[in-house]
């Protein structure tokens, strides 16, 4: 099955507090869009877990709508108590991405200031709750898309790694939003896609929404970035982030490091793209961001075939942390984070954290 | 289908000069292995260019033969003009490693040498020559395995790129060659290998090999090498090499130049291993060596299940340059080369060549 538009938002909620949650499952495409109901917490978790649902926003958004769920048919004197329970059980669906933690909390706190409530009136608080955070999420893409944009110049060359577009998100991405905004102006990219092993999030979902959009965009290896930043091809990189520490040290999709490793070694700005929600500053260094470990068979077995011998031993950690001295600027709704430092991260963000 | 020994050469030539050249089809392994026969040129031709046979040493060898398989019923009057046609075609098979001209000029100077002669005894001369080529890679794998194990020491961490391995070569190969000699003098290491897309030689051949010969080998995604280094299990690189200019630059399996790049920022020494063959002394720098570029759909259709969106535009070089001053040494079978300079090439290996 073809796809040849993407007008259906990555989640969307259906219905009133007994609805369900919507979702594109991510881990077709792009070769078919077709979405999947989450019915109870369980299969939230699982569309979590298995990356149907995945970028750092989306799997918050999706969390909270997943608390909304879990608390059909609750009554009067349990709902507070299940609240807890289903917050409990989907933060264990995946570790690194702090907005996954962040959502869960907020979901918790609301709950918490409803005690003696009836179950109706709390449910319907925490979905409007979960629709608030779903919003946010919206107007918080174009924010950063439009104060990332300016970094971009026309007929630039830009590189990104994994997916941080529209369907990491509620609405056009982080990183990818800094593109879109920059092509609303008028400026012209040419972007570079790593395809981002083991599951081919940049060929299968960055590369698409670019072609949907009608941005001009190249797939390559993961290996080739190199290559092509000296051939003077890119003149910034952008990506998104999972969980930014109080330093600036920054956890995304394995791999990002080396490409900032690699920007830095060719003279091109690095840059990350992420809401307030993204930092922990509760985390001194990223050395403090639990890094997950995902199943060998993603690299042994990726493609549907088995692609390498068996029973050999397999290191596939998901996430890595790109220290704070190799990020130009953090880009943010709040605003541009430049110097990346402790002091500057403290004072754009640390207000609308507290 | 699984193999679970390796005894079988990557080629080898059957029977006398009416025989044929029988190859190892690396693009099965390691699921299955299985051998291909070889009775004209086109089918060399074609393994050539598909990567059924690869390796720089062992592309080599294999156009030698593969002349073997084309003079098959030629007369005392055409044999050397079918030479020349039969070089003139098999050196169109690849363009970026060296060794395939190199192998094909000696053949065709053996030729020229033998004007005038009974084709018979051409044919004989040169199924001579192509076994002397083989038997003097497979000399050539165990001087560099034996003077290249001298750099890396017991314990250490060892992260390679792509198959520069008995696969790739008539014996156990060049930079693979390093480890198993290393381990043969008693030396443990831990080998990370990168799966090395687009076609996974890293996760296919290399991690096989290794495995095989009972070495502590670790699969890795291209984009993990980074991180690895980063967690300082990394203590020495060694990559293979398909065409060195006089000034060192080397040519290798795209993502080698990435690797180079990361392992400096580590402090981490990057070593080439490689035959003098591999050596295109007529190149000034690595801006004059051929770069292959390849279909897309080795990265949209990688292994048997569209992974991108169709129509999406793809940048496939299949190799990259690492630029001399990348390389802490160049292992060759006349020494090690240290520093990697115009100089140091031209006195170590200048003799050689001429």
């Amino acid at each position: 099955v073809k796809t040849t538009a993407a007008d259906l938002p990555t989640l969307r909620w259906v219905g009133d507090s007994d609805g369900c949650l919507t979702l594109i499952d991510q881990t077709l495409l792009p070769t078919e869009l077709r979405e999947i109901e989450c019915h109870d917490a369980a299969t939230v978790w699982e569309a979590i877990k298995s990356l149907r649902v995945r970028g750092a926003p989306a799997i918050g958004i999706a969390a909270a709508y997943g608390v909304c769920v879990a608390l059909r048919g609750a009554s009067d004197s349990d709902v507070l108590a299940r609240l807890d329970t289903a917050c409990d059980y989907l933060a264990t669906s995946r570790p690194t991405a702090v907005n996954l933690f962040w959502a869960l909390d907020r979901m918790r706190a609301v709950g918490q200031s409803m005690q003696g409530k009836p179950a109706a009136q709390v449910r319907a608080r925490l979905l409007a709750e979960a629709r608030a955070i779903h919003a946010d999420d919206q107007r918080i893409c174009r924010e950063i898309g439009r104060i990332g944009a300016e970094l971009l110049c026309d007929g630039q060359g830009v590189l990104t790694h994994c997916n941080a577009g529209g369907l990491a998100t509620a609405d056009y991405g982080t990183a990818l939003a800094v593109m879109f905004a920059a092509e609303e102006q008028g400026k012209r990219l040419r972007v570079f896609a790593d395809e981002t092993r083991p599951l081919l999030q940049g060929a299968r979902l960055t590369a698409w929404e670019l072609q949907q959009r009608g941005i001009d965009v190249t797939l390559i290896c993961d290996s080739m970035a190199a290559q092509v930043m000296r051939e003077g091809r890119v003149q910034a990189v952008v990506t998104g982030a999972d969980r930014i520490a109080a330093n600036g040290d920054t956890a995304n999709k394995i791999g990002t490091y080396s490409v900032a490793v690699l920007a830095e070694a060719h003279g091109i700005p690095f840059y990350v793209a992420a809401p307030v929600s993204t930092f922990d500053l509760t985390l001194d260094s990223g050395e403090q961001i639990p890094i997950e470990e995902r199943d060998p068979r993603e690299i042994t077995h990726g493609f549907g075939r088995e692609t390498a011998p068996a029973g050999v031993k397999v290191y596939n950690p998901a996430f890595d942390v790109t220290p704070a001295r190799l990020i130009a600027a953090i880009i943010c709704e709040a605003g541009v984070i430049r110097p990346v430092s402790r002091e500057q991260i403290a004072t754009v963000v640390g207000q609308r954290k507290a």
